[in-house]
């Protein structure tokens, strides 16, 4: 068990005759077939076991403070189809639990310190237990949970910045192999053997790799279109390391050199991304951050001539919307869109371009976010748009039409909050000569 | 759809006034986040219908014999983020099926042809809805499916003979990349690598990648050990190509030369391996297969003076089971064990070392099948044979002692079972000495 991580959960709670009850994850098939899925531990076992391994359970006294591992016991079957059966000592040894029982002792464990109640995650993980009566209790758990994964412990910034680390050096090889008519998935195939060959065998999602209109697809996942010269390529992808996700995106000129609109789109979203890096610090709210982003890039916009008017106007009639539908960034951490992001109280912001912002949070120290604008020219946003009277007055409809498939560009970085203001955990070349050079080389 | 497999399906049931539900499958989410895994479509669903997306449903009319492609109505917003909303007749130009609605008419779909019962997978899959008080029949569907899968038609087989051919290719990148003190994560990172860059984005199982004693782990996961020279490596994996599988395994000396025990202890799996192979012919049974491979082995065990005694004695006391605990092969297709190894009223033979053959059938043209013995030197097994009174007497106690971390050896093709015996899908070198020239080249 990691002992700072149960110690914050406890502190949320009073110290009350109670226990706490995770159920840590099992394989899963691939629908009704004996197909198992890789296993990934479920994030809130994970965040206070640092097990690995399917089929465990944990329980945290609160009264006590001490904690349970139960692990599973094996049948000799198992060990010839899984490998060595270990022990409990070799688990008490590597985790250092307060107790460690095997599940079938797990009732016992649950009912024979007689708590008042039992916290768990979610009753139906414990359906048909014999119980004793404890009252089941499934407010608080979770939100306390959220609670101490919002701010990182040391260990995991160590987790956080090597998964950043592995994955930065994973896009520069990407960067350097990026080439008119390969496919997609060619560089996805480039990503992801530069994360497993040194040991990160999850992404931390399903990576995008699109060209041409596929990088204005924001969730695109197909990865199997062949790229041409003169079009981009967006990559969106990231590995984990221990369960901690990194969550990066870079958009490239297929050919190596950015053309003059590619230039243009491309520099208003990097003067937003730095920008808003530059502004991320304790006491800042994500929507003000999301907001003064749409703001830096509406200029850039007006400034290539894409739309026209007062910045202020733009804003309020949302146009920004228009090109960056989504929100700036979310919290990162065990899940790659980490939970927390609103507190109880705060609603999302009902207005487009702000609505789908995962996060509505002052930041403190040891949050770790994403930062990443973006400018995207999706038919579906902006062809009614060249259509809607109010609206087309502030855009450029000729050059808008030509740009109906440009694509879209993201840039975006991974960062640590700190007391000066952050710690940027992404490592890979931004500038567009860095890139250039990277690519012609 | 695919009208041919629609086909065979229908010919299984009588003309009877009755339809067939088939839920395609939805995206799966990793535990209760919005972490989505890579969408995979469901077995049965590609079968018939070919569609690789999700949230679509098939409902096939056995009165007329047409087919109905239910898909699911997008919003603008889906467009925005998840692309191109493709219309009704993008769907029915790519999958011709004869009718084509939108998911809101599926309950009129299927009930306004007033069938006297629709036959279903899962009774929860229709939970709910409203199918005036038509039967729901859950017997004889999976059943049906079952069988039409067994036989490949030429569209399978050409999409199976694809996923062997890559990989194939892949293996063989694999066997040249394997060095002493590389990772076994570095071997899984080149295998997925040249698949993924081939367009094969889906691995058809979880590889094992397993070096020294993990190559006798029959399921083993991890892929993280370090290999040293002097020890084995067994990798065990395949791509799927539109879902279709191909499952192989080799193994190799890890500094590229077999020494005198793993080359005896190769000898023995190989001379298994291609027996079954030239063995396997329509008419044949699997169980009579495994154990000719059996006994195969145990020829190459008492060669090497492992074993001891008379090789019918030596099946009789299942010394066998002790270094091939598991089937000899399996069903391969849209599933890597692809379902119907045990018709209606064939059951397991409760024997060690044949409990666990996934398949007892009379081989017919058009099967396709895995051809994988195996020799391990398993802890879990071993350690209490050497320990019986009765078995130890036909085992080389010293020899296998010192064996007991030497791992294993398997080696695995997948067969075409034609009328006039197979055709060989896999394409990598399994001889010794090819086998050290292109690791030694």
């Amino acid at each position: 068990m990691i002992k700072l991580h149960c110690q914050k959960l406890l502190s949320l709670f009073n110290d009350e005759n109670a226990l706490i009850y995770i159920k840590g994850g099992v394989v899963q098939h691939r629908y009704d077939t004996d197909s198992e899925l890789a296993f990934r531990q479920e994030s809130n076992f994970l965040y206070l076991t640092g097990v690995e391994e399917p089929d465990f359970h944990f329980v945290l006294d609160i009264k006590s403070g001490e904690g349970h591992l139960i692990i599973p016991q094996r049948s000799v079957q198992y060990a010839v189809w899984n490998g060595i059966v270990r022990s409990k000592e070799f688990y008490q040894a590597r985790f250092s639990p307060d107790y460690i029982h095997y599940d079938v002792e797990l009732e016992s464990v649950l009912t024979n310190r007689k708590p008042e109640k039992i916290y768990v995650l979610d009753r139906a993980q414990v359906a048909g237990w014999n119980l004793n009566g404890i009252a089941l209790v499934e407010e608080g758990l979770r939100e306390a949970l959220v609670d101490c994964r919002l701010i990182k412990t040391e260990q995991e910034i160590e987790h956080l910045r090597h998964a950043g680390k592995m994955t930065s050096l994973a896009h520069i090889e990407v960067l350097k192999a990026v080439k008119p008519n390969k496919y997609e998935y060619e560089l996805k195939a480039t990503f992801e053997y530069h994360c497993v060959r040194h040991g990160l065998q999850f992404q931390a999602y399903n990576g995008i790799y699109g060209s041409g209109p596929n990088s204005a697809i924001l969730h695109y996942v197909e990865n199997n279109r062949q790229m041409k010269d003169g079009e981009l390529f967006l990559i969106d992808s990231g590995a984990e390391w221990h369960g901690y996700a990194h969550d990066v995106t870079r958009t490239y000129p297929v050919n190596g050199s950015f053309d003059t609109l590619q230039a243009g789109v491309y520099e208003a979203v990097l003067s937003a991304h730095k920008n808003s890096i530059e502004r991320a610090k304790p006491g800042v709210k994500m929507e003000d951050l999301h907001i003064a982003a749409a703001k830096d890039l509406l200029q850039g916009l007006k400034d290539m001539e894409l739309v026209y008017g007062d910045l202020d106007d733009l804003m309020e009639k949302n146009v920004f919307a228009l090109f960056f539908p989504h929100g700036l960034g979310h919290f990162l951490g065990l899940d790659v869109h980490d939970p927390g992001g609103y507190p109880k109280g705060v609603e999302r912001i009902d207005r487009p371009g702000i609505r789908f912002l995962r996060a509505r949070r002052i930041l403190e120290p040891g949050m770790v976010i994403t930062i990443e604008p973006g400018c995207y020219f999706i038919p579906a946003l902006l062809e009614p748009a060249l259509q809607d009277a109010q609206l087309k007055a502030y855009l450029n409809v000729r050059l808008l039409t030509d740009m109906m498939h440009f694509g879209g560009v993201r840039i975006e970085d991974n960062l640590l909050i700190t007391p000066a203001g952050y710690e940027n955990l992404t490592d890979i070349p931004k500038e567009r000569k860095e890139i250039e050079s990277l690519m012609l080389s």
